[in-house]
This record gives C-alpha cells, structure tokens and sequence, in this order.
C-alpha cells in the first residue's frame, strides 16, 4: 500500500526520526530531510555496481520459467506484460524433439507441382525481399482446464499461446520464384525433426500471407521454434507452422499425413470428424489476478491477452459478477491482425466473493463461447483440440484467486 | 546461389546419383527421387532431438553479442532483424555500474512542490493503470565514425540505441495522485546506482508521455535496464531516463546536476553550450550490407532502421550511387510514434564500386544531415553529442563493405 508522508513528517521529523537513520529506507531519510545521508546496509549507491556485459541478464528475483512435460513447455503468461513474449519463454511442442541444424548447410527444397523445382539454402532465403509481423503462435490443443482442479495459472490452462516479431520471406515470393503451376492447390510442408513432421497445407494460404521466417523478436530464430527457418501459417494452428522446414512439394489434393488424420482433427457431433480446421477461433484470457494472485480490497487492474486468427480484435468485455453484466475493457493499441492483443479493465474490489471473466468478440464478429456452448455445438468429445472457451476466476474474500473449471 | 533442379535431374536422376546417397543432402535426395532414403551422418531426423525447456536457447552457430567497454556496450545492429531488439542485446549505458535491487524493498517518493508527497512500493506502482508501448531508446553519446577508420559496423558506430515494448505507469497517473503544484515546472529523476544520476526534467514532459516502467519485452525489467524501475521519456536522450529511480523531486526551476552541466550539453558556435538539448533528432542507418558483409552480384534487399525523437518516421530514401540519386525505401508497417522502423530497399548491384547510403525525413519535415552540413550549422566541436549524420557503406568490386568516414 502506498504510504502517505505528511507534510509535517517531511518537515518537522527529522529530529525524532534521526536515531533509526542506518536501519531505515531512503526513501524514510528523505521523508526526514536528509536523503544525502546513507541509509544502511542495503543502500545499492555506497557500491560499484556490475560493468556493461556482452549479454544482459534477467534478475535474480524474478523467476520466468515454462513449465516443461516431455513435449511441451508452456508460456508463464501470468508473469508477463504487453504483447511481446521473450524468445526463451516461447511455449515449445514438439514432436521428436528439437534437430540441431547447421546453418551453413541448411537447405529448403521446394518441388512437385512448380515450373522450377529449386533448392534454397539459408542465404537465399534471407536475400529476398523480406517482411517483419508481430503475429501469435498458438498449439491447437492450448486449453487445459476441465476437471476439479483450481489450483491452474494461465500458464496451466492456456500457455501454449506466445507472440513474436517474425521475419521471413513471403511464401508468395518463393511460389512465383519456382512458378507454382495452376493446379496445385495443396502443399505438404516437411520438417527436418526426428518426427520429420509433416502437414497439407492449402496453397491459398501459401499466396495469402504465409512466411517462410529465419528471425524472431529481431534475433535469428531459436532452435527450440524452428532454426534456421520455419514455415509460418499466420493465425493457424500451431502444428502446421511447420518448424526446421526442409520441403515443401506442390500438389493438387492433401497428403493425409499422419499429424491431420489421427491427430489435429476434432471429433464432432454424429460421430464425425472435422479435418484441417486449421484457424484458430477467438480467445481471451485473463493474466492477472489469477491463481496464485492474492489481491488486496480497492483498485486495482485487470489484465489480460485477447487475440483471434481471423484477424484483429473489435472489443474484449469484462465482468466482475460471474457473467451478469459485462464491461468494455480498453485495449491497448496498436491493435494488430492476428495478434495478442493486451487488454485492462479497472476495478475496485469490495472484498467479497465474486467471479472474474473476460470474452472478446473479433472484426468477423466471432464471440468467445463458454465452454458448454463450445461442446453443446460441436459434440462432447471434441479430442482436446481447439478449445478457446470464456475462462473464469474465483476471488475468494480472503483475495484468493482460483481456476474455476465450467464442466 | 540457388540451384535449378531441373525436371529431368528431378525425374531421371535416380540411377546415376544412387551411388553418392550417403554423402548426399537432403534436397540432392528429393532432387534424384528417393527423398525417404537417408542422406548421411548429418541427417536430423534419425536422432531423436532435445526435449522442451524451462528456457529456449540461442542456436551454438550464432554469435550474438554487445561490445562491452568500461562504460558501455552496443547492440549489434547489423545482426538484427525487424524493429524489437532482445532484451540482453539491449545497449547498456552506465555511470556507477548496474546495482543490485531487491524489489521487496524498492521504494520510490515524489516529493518537493507537490501536495502530498508520497512513497510508492513496486507493487503500488503495478497497480496503477498501465500503459505499453514500443519506443527506441538511444544515448546522445551515439555516434563513433571521425577518423579514417573504415572496420566500423553498425555496432560501432550507432550501437547505442535498441528498441523494447516497455509497460509501466504514466508519470502524468502519479503526478495527479502526488497533487504536483502549478508552480512546480521541473522535476529532478535521481537513481540508486553508484553514481547517483540526477537529470532534470520539465514538468510538462511528466505530463505528456514520460513512464516510470517496470517491464520490457513482456519480462520485467533488466538489471542493466534500470531493475525494478526506471524513467522512461520516449524520444529523449537515453541519459535523462534515469534508471533505477528512486527520487523525483517537483521543482520551480532545473537543478543543474552534473550530467546536465559539466556532460550532456554541445559546445556550438561562438563559445556558446547548448543545454537540456533532451529531443532525439531523426536518423537513419543502413544494417546491411555493412562492414564487415561482403555481398554478391545481384539482386539484394538494402535493410536498415530509421526513427525520430520528434515522432513518426515519413519517409526513408536510399542512394547506391554516393548520393547522387535517392530512391523512396519501403517502411515496414505499423509505423510507430518516436519507434525505431525498419526500411528495406531492392538493390541490383552490378559489380563495380559504389557507395551507399540513406537518410530520414521525420513527420515534423526534419531531414536527417550530413555530418558536414551538421558540423556546419552547430560548430566544429560538438563535444559528441547529439550527432545523427547521414552513413555511408563503400561497397568494392570484390563486395567488401566498408565504412566510409565523412570527415
């Protein structure tokens, strides 16, 4: 809580005050009058401080960590701020785990369905014209929440979400250097991983605004999200970005691989199944207060990421009354397609028992749907993928924030 | 150089190259039809790769890293892609060293002509309403290029400014809770480190878009940053945005601290000094191809960044021709307000000598100078500071580039 110095602490308490001056704050021995003295043991000024380094570093107080499994990691949402994820808090999923890839020798063959099938070594790549995006990332199976447990952080339920500057070429760019032919509608996207994982990709998408990237948040992208290069599918699912690209073969039909058959299709209603539903639905999360936040009675802000792969965010609302009435949140600006977008809403917290939860509507109207729409539309067992529901929090009167789990 | 795989390489290759397959590249394998055989030792996908991490890593086969003096050290901007510079490649500015701060016990007062002088905990400053935005951050002291040295990089000669998505507090939300009196026109910004930076600041800056930030690149704050908080004063001088602040003092008058007299002021014509010169004139420079690239004949994509203190970035123009002629450079989109922006410029490069180059015109019509023209309108000995000249890159026939010192 903030601390308020009277003006005649400030004035008149340096006499009474001047005993404690070696125990007590700077800010205290300014409250007093006399901020030129020391203030103690602790006072950072009486000491060199480290010499400028080759690399910064991050503070010994602050603990950023994923939260790794065996094939993924997930992004520490609630310990972040603005719209930027830090390259090394990347949520990682992977398949076979990450290939390490020698540059020098790093090659994209691009063939099948094209006029001049054409070998691509790293340095091509980056001699093209290239373009810069800050765009989000999301793995189609981002929700984790169903159950009892409330003892979940964003983290938990909804890491696998983070956000980049990208830098590549445009895919366009590469389809008219190897002349795509008019009947190719489908590209398989190959990677280099143990995994060699592979997708169908529409070639549509291949002349809308898919990218070819080698560099993300400005430096040469990490290996853990695709190094040297990757593909990028803006707004789709995570898995068809696919990473350590080292084909791509043009075709006129999809290639029915393993990662969209068996897996990254949902279950649906009648006992069918929805394949290459590649575009990620509108979402909104609330990144603070969240479990573990203990929060105080009065003001205070409410935080959060709102994003949707159909473009760019129209509205985030806000209700502190278990979803009885909703309140516009203010975005941050720019507001930019398909990308994490930062919301707040102020609220002052009376102190008692309530439910916080946030909902986004995107520029194609899309609302966020709690989670029992999302199954009563599309069937019980949706298989875990493609799971944006509205989330919702518990404040305890104690100032607890917990999980609330809507099945 | 990219290699033409021709159709009947692609098609009738197989028989003749089965025999080189285990020394062979995966895209030599494509070529000759047997993708799915394996293509030697280096082959990623026949060991299984790393599993996920606490933390993402940088790739062993590059090098990232600041050039660090007794007091400062530089971004290598010439390794660098898109407009976000990573948080520990950020460039570090000190005068005491970079202290260490524990958060718990950070405190910031404002006190002086204000009505109720108070102390702020870390957690009091997060509590406010929060802003975010990305904004350069550049030293006065950056520029090194006098002299008839031509190894210079980018690094070297404008290493001293990056780019960060910084989230905090407006001054303006605290100076309306501390009640700042109408007399009060400048503000002292003093620091914890070893050095005890003092800058003064105007009022009327407070009140416009300075920030005390908590946040950088969605991670809290670096230690060589200002850890836990600093001044932020977008489009200013680096120096006046005191890190690790710990004091603002409201004033009727500026305090005329040391880094504002005996430092951070010019020495123009006629024995006079310019001070509290706090705005950042536009500038410009190319990233690549600069010393130490060599290029290659033909197309290639000139890349470099441009901002300005004073606001948007209008226009960036090219010339390959020594500044004879200048070509309109793309600008990469969104363009950002006081923000580094990225340019690019398709250049067909012949072969012969040449010298490249470009320059800035900001929203406010500034055009970026020469260093001549510059040295000419304010006086021979600037003392360093504030110096934004137009950089230019010979390019020799064996595609060498080197920097090309103006005088």
């Amino acid at each position: 809580m903030r601390k308020k110095i009277s003006r005649r602490m400030l004035l008149g308490g340096a006499a009474t005050a001047a005993v404690a001056i070696t125990q007590t704050s700077f800010a205290k021995a300014v409250q007093i009058g006399i901020p030129e003295k020391a203030f103690g043991p602790d006072d950072p000024t009486k000491v060199p401080g480290a010499p400028p380094g080759e690399l910064g570093t991050r503070s010994k107080f602050e603990k950023l960590l994923k939260s790794p499994s065996e094939i993924s990691s997930r992004t520490p949402l609630q310990d972040l701020y603005g719209i930027i994820t830090p390259a090394d808090l990347h949520f990682e999923r992977h398949h076979g785990g990450v290939p390490v890839i020698d540059p020098a020798k790093y090659e994209l063959v691009i063939h099948g369905m094209v006029d001049k099938p054409t070998v691509f070594t790293l340095a091509d790549l980056k001699r093209f014209p290239s373009v810069s995006r800050i765009c989000f990332l999301e793995c189609s199976g981002n929700y984790r929440g169903r159950g009892t447990n409330q003892k979940l952080s964003p983290q938990d339920i909804c890491g696998l979400t983070s956000q980049s500057e990208w830098t590549g070429v445009l895919l366009s760019t590469l389809f008219r250097e190897v002349g795509v032919q008019p009947k190719a509608t489908w590209f398989l996207a190959e990677g280099s991983d143990a995994a060699v994982m592979t997708r169908s990709v529409p070639v549509s998408k291949g002349f809308d605004d898919a990218m070819i990237v080698y560099a993300q948040n400005g430096e040469p992208l990490r290996p853990e999200q695709g190094y040297p290069a990757r593909l990028f599918l803006p707004g789709w699912e995570g898995n068809a970005s696919v990473k350590w690209l080292r084909r791509l073969e043009l075709a006129d039909q999809p290639f029915m691989t393993r990662e969209e058959t068996s897996k990254y299709t949902e279950p649906i209603r009648n006992g069918k199944i929805r394949q290459f539903s590649f575009t990620i639905d509108a979402r909104s999360v609330i990144t603070y207060p969240t479990y573990p936040a203990t929060i105080q009675k009065g003001w205070l802000e409410i935080r959060g990421l709102a994003w949707s792969g159909r473009g760019k965010v129209r509205q985030v609302e806000v209700s502190t009354d278990n979803g009885k009435t909703w309140h516009l949140a203010q975005l941050q600006g720019p507001v930019l397609d398909k990308a994490h977008t930062r919301f707040r809403y102020l609220w002052q917290w009376n102190g008692s028992e309530t439910v916080i939860m946030s909902r986004v509507i995107d520029e194609t109207d899309y609302l966020q749907p709690t989670l029992r729409e999302l199954l009563t539309a599309r069937g019980a067992d949706t298989g875990g993928y493609h799971l944006n529901p509205i989330t919702a929090w518990e404040v305890k009167p104690n100032g607890q924030v917990l999980f609330r789990p809507e099945v």
